[in-house]
């Protein structure tokens, strides 16, 4: 039976089972965010592979133990290779994570996520407040794909776009919130805010998550490890960098560090974990 | 009335602007830079958005306060979308700046520079001494995408395209030159030679000049102080690099850290700025 | 007449070439690795340039001293450039070399490879063992894009590729192997475990023995160049970064650095070379 609540030493034990699993993931992203994603992923223990073209796609998900679609970059063609990947996956039972770039930064955005809720079922969604609230239906102005609300702005919109999906819903902000379709709601209070200051932090969450969905049949809790460990990382990276008098850019290299290197007492001191 | 001469302070109260403003750039740039490019405007400040769907371009163009494009790399879509792009941009007067990459290289840049100065008005123009040499009518021989010629060289061309453009013009290089349509000129003595062995540096840059166009309505002074940051910073990370033994690599988090932290007795002091 | 055993002070001097000569490399390249090995290309001393627009392929592959192709994110117009490329760089005689990302993970990437092969000739093959070994016809399980076979065992298949193809085929593992259609074999044995969680070294390492093929007519000898250098800063970096307790972010940068600042001294004093 799936646990009902959540302590920072059963996530522990989903980042020890992703170091030593190395699950394949496949990722549909976007181009901005590609290269640090898939470091990401080779530093949390995944093994990332990246590929659209439609000739290779069922044989790839196939071969994958996750799933991540990522709207960051659209065209015609990515939309399509985005969609069949989805049916493959379903069909194959092989997790998929959805991150709604930008929901409501454009009517294009919008039909297209409509077009892929239609055509498939995610096992988790996870985007900023703004993504979450105009995903669910919420009248919302995101502004480019930076998130013009707060994450306890959207708890009751991604209770609904749970409920309606059956998938996770995760909204990061200051607080993030995981919320499972049956209700159960995990509050993590970790990370920085100089994590918005770097490109692809969060599209390389939702990465993360795909990659504990392959490790963890809870979605609920594997979508809880991903962001537990990507909140810790990028304090641990923050702390560093302001003790050295650096930067974001710097940052963004020690983040990747603290994914590969956290240790189970480092993680277990900071992993901040609140239930409703 | 348009300023004629400027100096660090004015170029600071930009960079003072930019940070509090937090612009959204829309950007149609290369696959190469595009990471980097969207962290160098994270780090000064601004709100990347990089989208080239032709479906949302009139709409994201019309929430960004402005629009970069960067013929980097080139397909047919892209070309088609970066014109659609400046056709929104000038019609809603969002300012939008031009990056000719590799211009004088092979036939098909140069058509298609052509066909987009054709199509629209850039705002302003950044390139290397070629780049700009070549979009200016000169015969030259561009080298892939890295300058065959000095920044000196290409100051009559400049003065000649900016008259024809209405643009603002800047050739980079060990001095930097700054050339509004109005003959107004400054140079910029900042930065430092390992500038050139970081790719997108220069991409950024342009970047950077369409973040400060959305803040300064004096497109000759926006670029300036473009220019400026990006040289100031450029020193400071290749000094830290250098002191700590360390190479191109470590210089390229750096820059990024001190696009971020350069305060402003640091900029004061390091900035050199001169006219004709 | 070509060398039939190399010493490090033989690969010495074709860094130096590298480094003084800086050829011009067109890469058609994935793009989740584009900036990476465009920074790796720049700090070893090459001028990169990448495109893959089919109305400039010529022209660029005419003014390039080296063209590199790499399968990894795929679809037909890539396809199609790369086979324009690859007989523009044979009509040429430029040298061209291919990196097969995952072959044998799915029939796609095997038809085309084979198609390629077919279109024209690379002068080298740079792969994992399970890309040499679905490559050489080999059945064998690529599990995405990282190897699920060590290098030794690739030898046999590596020979016979290199026979069939005329290319010098290089095995990249915990030992490298570099093998000539004329029979000859030369294994390198640097190298650190962690370059394999840093996304791209592998394709990066194939960008280099394109620059090194530029300076070097006997391609056996750039590719042993190239890999040499590779696994010497693949080592310098990984040190560096354990010395001060990072991990692969920090190493990334420390590698590119290595690339671009090691000197006669250290690569001599750190290259191992064994011959058949």
């Amino acid at each position: 039976m799936a646990r009902t609540t959540l302590e920072a030493r059963d996530l522990w034990a989903d980042i020890e089972a992703l170091r030593q699993r190395r699950p394949l993931v496949h990722s549909i992203t976007n181009v901005v965010v590609s290269n640090f994603n898939a470091n990401v992923l080779l530093a949390a223990g995944a093994s990332p592979v990246m590929t659209q073209a439609h000739e290779e796609l069922a044989d790839m998900v196939a071969i994958a133990q996750a799933l991540v679609l990522n709207i960051g970059t659209l065209d015609a063609y990515a939309v399509e290779a985005m969609t069949i990947a989805l049916r493959a996956a379903n069909a194959r039972a092989v997790p998929a994570v959805l991150d709604p770039v930008g929901a409501g930064a454009t009517p294009y955005r919008n039909r297209t996520l409509a077009a892929l809720l239609a055509a498939g079922r995610p096992t988790a969604i996870r985007g900023n407040a703004s993504e979450i609230m105009s995903l669910a239906g919420e009248a919302v102005a995101t502004r480019g794909v930076d998130s013009s609300a707060g994450a306890e702005a959207a708890l009751a919109p991604a209770r609904a776009l749970a409920a309606r999906t059956g998938a996770v819903v995760c909204v990061s902000g200051a607080v993030d919130h995981v919320v499972a379709a049956d209700g159960r709601v995990l509050r993590l209070a970790n990370g920085h805010e100089w994590m918005t200051r770097i490109t692809g932090v969060g599209c390389s969450l939702t990465a993360l998550v795909g990659a504990f969905c392959a490790v963890q049949p809870d979605a609920w809790r594997a979508t809880a490890a991903a962001t537990a460990l990507m909140g810790v990382a990028g304090e641990i990276a923050a702390e560093q960098a302001r003790a050295r008098g650096a930067g974001v850019g710097t940052m963004a290299a020690l983040l990747v560090d603290a994914l590969q290197l956290v240790d189970e007492a480092g993680f277990l001191s900071r992993a901040r974990i609140e239930h409703d």
